[in-house]
């Protein structure tokens, strides 16, 4: 399946729909759907600029009708999928943007482009226009065909005769250049899948466990069935390859070009390998990895190499405004920047508070005491490990307390905060860490430890999504801390735990935490088990 | 299958691939491989601009790495696929880019992102950082539950962050602005397909025929299982919903969103559906149809849309260069311009000339006489229609030669090409087209007839790629036409057309044209057809 209509209307609703989403480029179609599919600037001087005109079958995108625009083509000529425009769409094409400056058709090297782009080009000239044909041939998977197949290569072509074209220079200049890029061009492809055929379908032609090489971009098998062998020898194998037979020179121009459906990430696996090949040293633009020329969706990839003249560096790096034009950038070595010097852990230095090591000390022997009673509690509505976990980070707290800085509140509860991630493990370490660091940034700021431990809870609903009523520990902690700040009082403040603990049994809604994927009539009349510990905490700490 | 090496190393090698490919873009990496998987800007001035750092996990690429740069993000954090990155690499992150001017976290609403970002930005706060978090929860799949998932429409948040960031505001403006993005954004997904994960495989969950409505962006099924029937329905499904849930509005930005493999064939023609769906008038800038947060290779697409307040509108159309930023433009109508005059088929005006009429009629007639003759031969190596196909142009020209400009050749012979096209079809009809249109040319040119055909022949070779040898009609005619220019005897050339056809027996490895399909042996001994007309029609009119 895919998302089309009718096989018929695909290729001009496609157009269309790049139209409409292209206001500000200047763009416009020829008034001949369906048989004349032209994309054309509306900003071109035909008299003063030369015209690039390129095109070819469809199913390519986003070549070549988005490459339209200032820097590039002035107009692209689109026939079906994978089928050559027809003789009267190139030459409606030709005669709408060519002017005194002339015109350069860029095609590649197909049989049907050829007669079509050739003849449409021939018809031009018997009325006048200057045109010059450039036929791309830069595949190189049957180096000694003599009509290699033209893919992906051109589009440094196109971006170099576009750029001179721009800049006004003559005919005569914008074809020599684009001809010498053409000449030194090598292209190879691979790919793991082939592609599918719009109203058709995909030919599960490739068995698991093998690769083409050397295919076209039109669904035609590649040159040899291979065996696959993992990213970096299909990478490694493209890039011998093209290092072989191009032409030798100082530095290249690399194109890595996504075939179709290859993720980004695939592509960026793919480039990093090619660019650690040995040869790669003497590659200097890249341009990708991206999609510029495919093969509907196939599962692929291709390299193309240029050998890079300074005057096509300028050409490569010049802006240009078609619609997804990527830029080109240099090949570098990954610089690497230090960790910030806060990532390395520090220790806290040890400080005396002997209130508040009773307090913790107390509070830890409860937590701990009541591991199997939470557990149990757990084990109706969840996995049975909420008293464990607590525990186990009440005992880790319960053993350091003699190292931890107990003297300075802020920095005990960013203690605690490291402790919680270190021992509690999962969402709920992190919702104690956050509580707890975020109490001794209030600490810092001046705050009460009543306002920290407050500014604590208001941060973990933040970031948990909890609300009073979503059957989780804020049902206890909430209360129990707006009964603390009213009375000052603990046991009142355990009461208010107490009620809320209590209310969650009640509630069947769960809409945070894990009780989210427990179903109602499990959750009916049991107490939620993080609410529990915090009425059981208070509670042991006011008796 | 897929391009990767171990599945551990994905992510790492991709970004590097990334790096290497982005010289001049000014990005680096932490240096906390594997742990830590940070991308961000060595050239942010952290003193003078507000940090927007971004993350979660891979798998969504572009999305967040390839969006770091000037006027969008300053660091990007990236987990393995579809999972969070830890809370030590996002606080590295923050740490690395926060200065003075303070820093805006851009999480997507899940839960282990909202986690470990948040605790990170506790810890970063604990140490005196300005942090602003800011969790965008877009998609409307379940619009009534309390924690919406964060999927495309953060890009536009992104976006406009980066820009307020980038433009010198201080965080509490660069921060309500996202904000203020972000409360009023929707955004859903279709797909017709899950996704591919890494050294997992696909799971093939959806049936032929169907669709699935709401999805996420880590493989998990969407809200509805739906009938799929054709993109239009699909698109305005999707339009009808988000325009449903969005905040009313005067204008909007819409983000057409590609999940993965969706190829731009169908995503050109869906963004067509959309920007005609009744309400899209009020739809004024469009970011895509573009890959900017997908779901690995996942078949299917999003729509995001935002109220788009005047601030937006700059925001959004403020240049940016972050590696794959594709820009906004705005919804218009496709522009349609005329086809220009010239393809309007002009009719020739008939004029004399008793010689030339004399000599084409005789030619027509030895080509139709022929018709028997030429089948059988090709019947051996072809598919046996060689002399239907000259006979049927033959008679057509024949027929109509009291209405052709006889009395001009240069006309004549671009009466003869368009006859050509009109009635032979196929490779060869152009072929002979091209022949006579560049006759044509030349004549016009000042040339002789002779010179004239000439030139058309060698077009002809420049488009068709046939070279003396290649077992084609040019064996026959290139030495017919020497032999013309050097003695003027028709019987001469015709004995050399001769001689060359005769010679196409022997030759059994056709390097152009049909034959080249056909294998040695059969064509062992066997003329050319092609060559065998040429050196009939010139024996033809020697006599």
């Amino acid at each position: 399946m895919q998302f089309i209509n009718t096989k018929e209307n695909l290729v001009v609703d496609s157009l269309d729909g790049l139209l409409r989403a292209s206001g500000g480029a200047n763009l416009a179609r020829l008034d001949g759907y369906p048989g004349i599919k032209v994309i054309l600037r509306t900003d071109h001087n035909p008299n003063k600029k030369v015209a690039i005109v390129a095109g070819g079958g469809s199913g390519h995108e986003p070549a070549h009708a988005a490459f339209v625009g200032p820097g590039m083509l002035t107009a692209a000529v689109c026939g079906e999928v994978f089928a050559s425009p027809s003789v009267d769409a190139v030459f409606a094409a030709i005669m709408a943007v060519t002017g005194k400056a002339g015109c350069l058709v860029i095609l590649k090297n197909y049989t049907g482009d050829r007669l079509n782009f050739g003849l449409a080009a021939e018809k031009a000239r018997a009325l006048g226009k200057k045109v010059e044909v450039l036929i791309v041939a830069d595949d190189i998977a049957l180096p000694d065909i003599p009509q290699p197949r033209g893919i992906a290569g051109v589009m440094f072509v196109e971006k170099i005769a576009g750029h001179f074209a721009e800049k006004g220079a003559p005919l005569a200049k914008v074809a020599a250049a684009a001809r010498k890029a053409s000449e030194s061009l090598v292209s190879l492809g691979l790919s793991l899948s082939s592609c599918t055929l719009p109203g058709i379908g995909r030919e599960d032609r490739i068995p698991s466990g093998k690769a083409e090489l050397g295919l076209g971009i039109h669904g035609e098998p590649g040159v040899d069935l291979i065996d696959y062998d993992g990213a970096k020898h299909a990478a490694h194998l493209l890039a011998d390859r093209i290092f072989k037979h191009a032409k030798p020179a100082k530095a290249y121009a690399l194109l890595v070009n996504n075939l179709g459906s290859t993720t980004p990430l695939e592509m960026g696996l793919l480039t990093n390998e090619v660019l650690s090949h040995p040869k790669a040293a003497k590659i200097k633009l890249v341009l990708g990895p991206t999609a510029l020329v495919t093969s509907l969706d196939m599962h692929g990839f291709s390299l193309s190499l240029m050998p890079l003249m300074p005057e096509f560096e300028t050409a490569l790096k010049s802006p240009a405004s078609p619609l997804v034009w990527p830029g080109i950038h240099t090949h570098i070595k990954p610089k690497k920047i230090k960790l910030p010097a806060a990532t390395k852990a520090k220790a806290f230095k040890a400080s005396k508070n002997d209130a508040l090591a009773a307090l913790v000390g107390k509070a830890c022997r409860i937590l701990i005491d009541n591991e199997a009673a939470l557990n149990a509690l757990d084990a109706k509505v969840g996995d049975g490990d909420t008293g464990s976990t607590i525990s186990t980070a009440a005992q880790h707290v319960s053993r350091n307390l003699p190292s931890m800085p107990l003297g300075n509140l802020s920095q005990f509860f960013a203690a605690v905060s490291d402790a919680m991630t270190r021992t509690m493990g999962g969402s709920s370490g992190v919702l104690f860490a956050i509580f707890f660091a975020s109490a001794s940034q209030a600490v810092a700021g001046g705050k009460t430890w009543l306002e920290a431990l407050q500014a604590g809870l208001q941060r973990m609903r933040d970031y948990g999504g909890a609300n009073p009523g979503d059957r989780t520990m804020v049902d206890a902690l909430l209360p129990a801390l707006a009964e603390l700040q009213k009375s000052g009082s603990v046991a009142a403040a355990a009461k208010a735990a107490r009620a809320g603990a209590d209310a969650t049994a009640d509630m069947t809604r769960a809409r945070a935490g894990r009780s989210s994927y427990v179903s109602e009539s499990n959750l009916r009349g049991i107490k939620d088990p993080g609410a529990e510990a915090i009425a059981r905490l208070l509670e042991g700490l006011s008796s």
